[in-house]
């Protein structure tokens, strides 16, 4: 080993190592230099220092001698060397210690998984008998139709758990969105017959589904198996459609796809129906939409995704011309709502940090982001500060906003929209497009329609209406239930206690148009209001004020007139309950919770032979929502909206965005794998293949 | 707290802790008493026995001390504890630090992921001005066909590093399989111009296909994007077809899906051209395959996996009769190679570790596998010890295997087929099928077999032939190469040798017919075979054998006529190369390595003006296959097929299988994505969902 020949240090007696080294050319070469020359004089020295702190005082005593020893053999900075290995020895055992206990550890959490791992799997396969209700195999046929009745289930006998369900109330939930498994996870295990049916054998997390449709997140991390839900329950899962219900029968009319293909039709008996069956894409309308892309389910997300890098690989071929090129990658999403701004946003993330890395750079400049919004901002049902920062954001990221435009006519090469100018005029325009997304709000699904025209009370074009209950109106009190999108709580506060202050005014043989309700009666009626409209209790803070205001005449009492012009002031305050998965969630877990209550109450209500009459009213209060706020991503930066509470800003709200998602993620499993997934985009990027 | 009173301990003065606890009534208690009481007199002690050993003496004076305190009490067993503390606060306290440590690094990499995903995101679009070729927007037409030709790209002129490889040597590549991600894995980045030409943008990941169809592996974990690997090299991707070949004007025919949908034919000029289009299923002439998986493509694996859970989910439904449940649950394979094999097996595998998790358990009482093998035996091309070892885990698992059996037809519903039965007879068979998977070996291209019917030399009907160099045979020496599975490597011994001495004698005025070959002159042809056709040195081994045996008259020469038979018995030794990955690979690092050793080559080469010719042998030798075993997965087992050695065991076997192919895989991400996958099933289960 060649040894560099610095100058030689002189003085070196009484100094500390620290203004030793100062002399020397480097430290760096020195200690080098000193350890080496050291090395088999203190090879022995980890077994000495090992166990002793480093304050250790033999290690405090030998090191000025080390420091002489080291001076007669002109390499002083040996000796200082030395000092630092006495210091440092125990830090590096320490340290190595640590590094080996991680390792250890890492490797011991390595091993446990494989051990875990070689116990999952199963080698032979277990062949029990599994006993069948003859019923099961040849189901009876009735109701109007004359169809099958699906009484017994393949299932219903295979375990004693099974069988003790059987003769348990029958409740069949149709759908497995939000507001479905929301109550079947509140549902207790073994007080119903529980029956899901619904055409997709998973449930959807559909907030993240614009993070999907570019590879973000990969489409099984948004979705869990219904089954697996429905096993809590010891319930079962048909994948099949909801066609109609049988209200004075009792039975859903259910249709599937049958072993041949055809479609079969059968009859599914219940004695508390759930509807839930959510809405469908609004098609406002308009005409061309098969040339447009929709963002409803898991499987519309894959399709975007191949259609785009489709687009993109396109654009790449040499026989595509430029203007060709151009409209290939002009992107277009009709509706600047949540979903529309979302996937707008997570279609430029991966444009801005996965195109450049491998396709060509030329697509990137000729790529256009258009959003055709109706109304004058895009997320118009947030705050407008935030609105106004998602439309910032955008500019800066050259999305284009186009407010206050109507669709017109898709066609399949270009768009056509009318556009409100500044002057007020209508003009025309076209956008030439290579892509459409599709998501300007939802419609009432046919199924809906259908139970819609049945019931006579039902009067709402876009969605079933319930009362305070969720009880669906115009069915049987108490049989049928309705949730999520596909319905709506109807507020009429008025017409209620107008109908039961008649009742009372009859019962007490009075004329009702002569009452004369007194601030006593009027606290009373609030009350009832507020029992039975629970969102109408922040209409009624200040009872007084109202009284006085709306007692006309000043007479210390309401008459009829009055009071009815109250309520209707009240009714015109209350709105209609967004069509979000909150609102779905919040109504299936309050329905889970009512027949959880409900079941404790059967024992008791059979002894008094009590089995009709407003039921849920006596076990349980009327749904309440809670809004708790909106949130959206707009690229790389994310806007929540807590109650008026408006909340913007880059990466650090996208994470807290990414947080409330995985906090309300609906298992251990999915949680797991949106983490690998976000982790997977940090290190590889999205991966740009179709398929 | 309530004190339990055990009997008082006496003679405790002289006895050891061990001794002492004996005497009381349960040592477990007794800790817990004694803790709790002396918990006021020894909160300090952390701090006094922190940092000294376990040994220390003051820790070991202070225990009988405390002892004796603890006998006065009359709760001797406390003073055992505080001994017990004393030596048990230093290792709690290490046990915490290294926890502490644990959690402290865990959250470490946690935060660096964090911050390195922060790092991740781009926020503001960079828009560069990109040179573009004039001729890349509007390439010249030419060629037979007078179609655009692809001269200059659209990403040739993007950056500097584009810019100098725009004029290198043109090497066109068709396919993104094994041969050609081989290929490109070893090219050297500076060396040529390189284009990868195929429909498909990504490189699958083709041996643990089967296990990507009922969900133990994702889709996405078996592919990688081809144009992250074309990046390396700076190549381009251009996803079409190609159609034909022009050898004489160097252009390829490809056909891409325009922008209109509509498809568009131009011409991509080459200066090398490499086919490695790999191969299409062989339907065997059996009508009715549109009833039939296949497994070839990723897409295909995501359609077997959507069918078996649709059929699972259809048997469920009420209105399904027992015996179309039955059908609906009968699982054909047609063909017991690998494929069919591993495919039978991970099914399986689903059906035993998570059908009856969540679906009805009669399904899994009703489900038959059945593999149908033309053969004797299914994986018939491994060694015999190994098939019949996958046979008996077949039978095991009730997997039934009909061998001797060759389909006829494929119905909607069934399946018919002949069998050989034990006394010879041919019978017809049906089976009743709900899912058939159609994997019984591959067949040439349409692509292919158009070359193929082009170049007068090419006789093989079921590949394109190359020589040694996996030169295409018929085409301008040099300018074509064929790899993979669309390839086969001619092993022409005896013509090559024959021609080669037919030009010797021509030269030296002789006829061919009457030439003796010396013992040496034999050596020197030896020699010539084995660099020529290195697949036959093995049959080559002992030369005075062969030139004794085949020295029919004795005359210590050979004859034209004898060499000629010597040489034929060689050729009928050598087998053609299996249609594996493993060939395909070999054959991709091999062609890599010839081209970048010509590039080396190609100054000194254009210096002497040498631009014809033999140029392949004169820079490498020929292509050599080397054999590695072939291995398959045969349901929790695998077999290993090593050079004859077999190998075959349970879940040991499979984690070594796995590790084969994780080591094999592609890219990083690849494997991350593997092990991930493994993970989650083992905590999760396959999720059997369908979309």
């Amino acid at each position: 080993m060649r040894v560099p020949v610095g100058p030689a240090p002189r003085f070196n007696h009484g100094r500390s190592a620290g203004q030793f080294q100062g002399l020397l050319p480097s430290p760096k070469t020195t200690t080098r230099r000193g350890v080496s020359i050291l090395t088999p004089r203190t090879t022995h020295r980890p077994a000495i220092s090992r166990g002793c702190s480093s304050l250790h005082p033999r290690c405090r005593l030998s090191a000025p001698f080390q420091i002489r020893l080291a001076a007669t053999d002109t390499t002083g900075a040996a000796a200082e060397a030395a000092v630092k290995r006495g210091r440092l020895w125990p830090l590096v055992y320490r340290g190595l210690a640590f590094t080996g206990f991680f390792f250890l550890s890492a490797s011991s959490v390595l091993a446990a998984i494989f051990i875990y791992d070689a116990t999952t799997y199963r080698e032979a396969p277990t062949f029990e008998d599994i006993s069948l209700s003859e019923y099961a195999l040849h189901p009876r046929r009735g109701g109007p139709k004359n169809l099958p009745i699906a009484e017994h289930l393949v299932d219903d006998d295979e375990s004693p758990e099974m069988k003790a369900q059987k003769h348990k109330p029958k409740l069949v939930i149709l759908g497995t969105g939000w507001a479905s498994v929301a109550l079947l996870k509140q549902l207790n295990p073994d007080d119903y017959h529980v029956t899901v049916v619904s055409p997709s054998n998973y449930f959807l997390f559909t907030p993240m589904l614009p993070s999907a449709t570019v590879g973000t997140l990969e489409l099984r991390s948004l979705v869990e198996p219904v089954r697996r839900i429905v096993t809590r329950v010891k319930g079962h899962f048909i994948k099949a459609m909801a066609e109609d219900v049988e209200f004075s029968e009792k039975l859903v009319e259910i249709s599937a796809v049958g072993p041949g293909g055809e479609k079969e039709h059968f009859y599914l008996p219940y004695d508390k129906l759930v509807i839930a069956t959510g809405s469908v894409t609004n098609p406002h309308g308009v005409s061309g939409l098969e040339h447009c892309h929709f963002l409803k389910d898991i499987s519309d997300a894959r399709l975007i995704r191949n259609t785009v890098i489709r687009n993109l690989e396109t654009a790449c071929l040499p026989t595509t011309s430029d203007e060709e090129r151009r409209r290939l990658l002009s992107f277009v999403i009709c509706g600047g709502g949540p979903t529309g701004v979302e996937f707008a946003a997570e279609l430029y993330d991966m444009l801005n940090e996965d195109l450049c890395r491998i396709f060509p750079k030329i697509l990137r400049c000729e790529i256009s982001v258009h959003v055709i919004q109706s109304r004058g901002h895009i997320l118009n049902t947030y705050d407008e500060a935030l609105s106004r920062y998602a439309e910032q954001r955008f500019a800066h990221e050259a999305v284009e906003v186009l407010t206050n435009s109507r669709v017109k006519e898709v066609l399949s090469d270009r768009i056509l929209f009318t556009q409100k100018n500044e002057a007020g005029e209508i003009v025309i325009k076209e956008l030439p497009m290579g892509f459409c997304l599709w998501s300007t709000g939802v419609s009432q699904t046919e199924f809906c329609k259908r139970i819609a025209v049945k019931l006579e009370p039902q009067k709402n074009r876009h969605a079933l209406e319930t009362d305070t209950h969720l009880r669906l109106i115009g069915a049987p009190l108490g049989d049928v239930y309705a949730l999520g999108d596909c319905s709506t709580v109807q507020n009429n506060v008025s017409d209620h206690i107008v109908t039961f202050l008649r009742t009372l005014a009859w019962e007490k043989g009075k004329n009702p148009e002569d009452m004369e309700i007194s601030y006593s009666d009027w606290r009373n009626v609030a009350k009832r209001v507020k029992t039975r409209f629970p969102q109408a209790a922040d209409h009624l803070r200040r009872l007084d004020r109202l009284f006085e205001r709306y007692d006309a005449d000043q007479s210390g009492t309401l008459d009829f007139g009055e009071l009815h012009a109250l309520l209707r002031q009240i009714d015109s305050k209350l709105t209609s309950l967004p069509a979000t998965a909150q609102r779905a969630h919040q109504q299936g877990q309050y329905l889970g919770r009512k027949l959880n209550k409900m079941a404790q109450a059967a024992p008791g209500m059979r002894l008094n032979q009590l089995d009709y009459g407003d039921i849920d009213e006596a076990v349980y209060k009327a749904f309440e929502y809670h809004h708790l706020g909106n949130l959206a991503y707009v690229g790389n930066a994310a806007v929540f909206d807590i109650n008026g509470m408006g909340l913007k800003g880059g990466l650090l709200a996208v994470y807290l965005w990414r947080s409330v998602y995985f906090a309300q993620s609906v298992s251990l499993r999915t949680r797991i794998l949106l983490a690998m997934d976000w982790t997977k985009r940090a290190f590889f990027g999205r991966d740009l293949m179709n398929f």
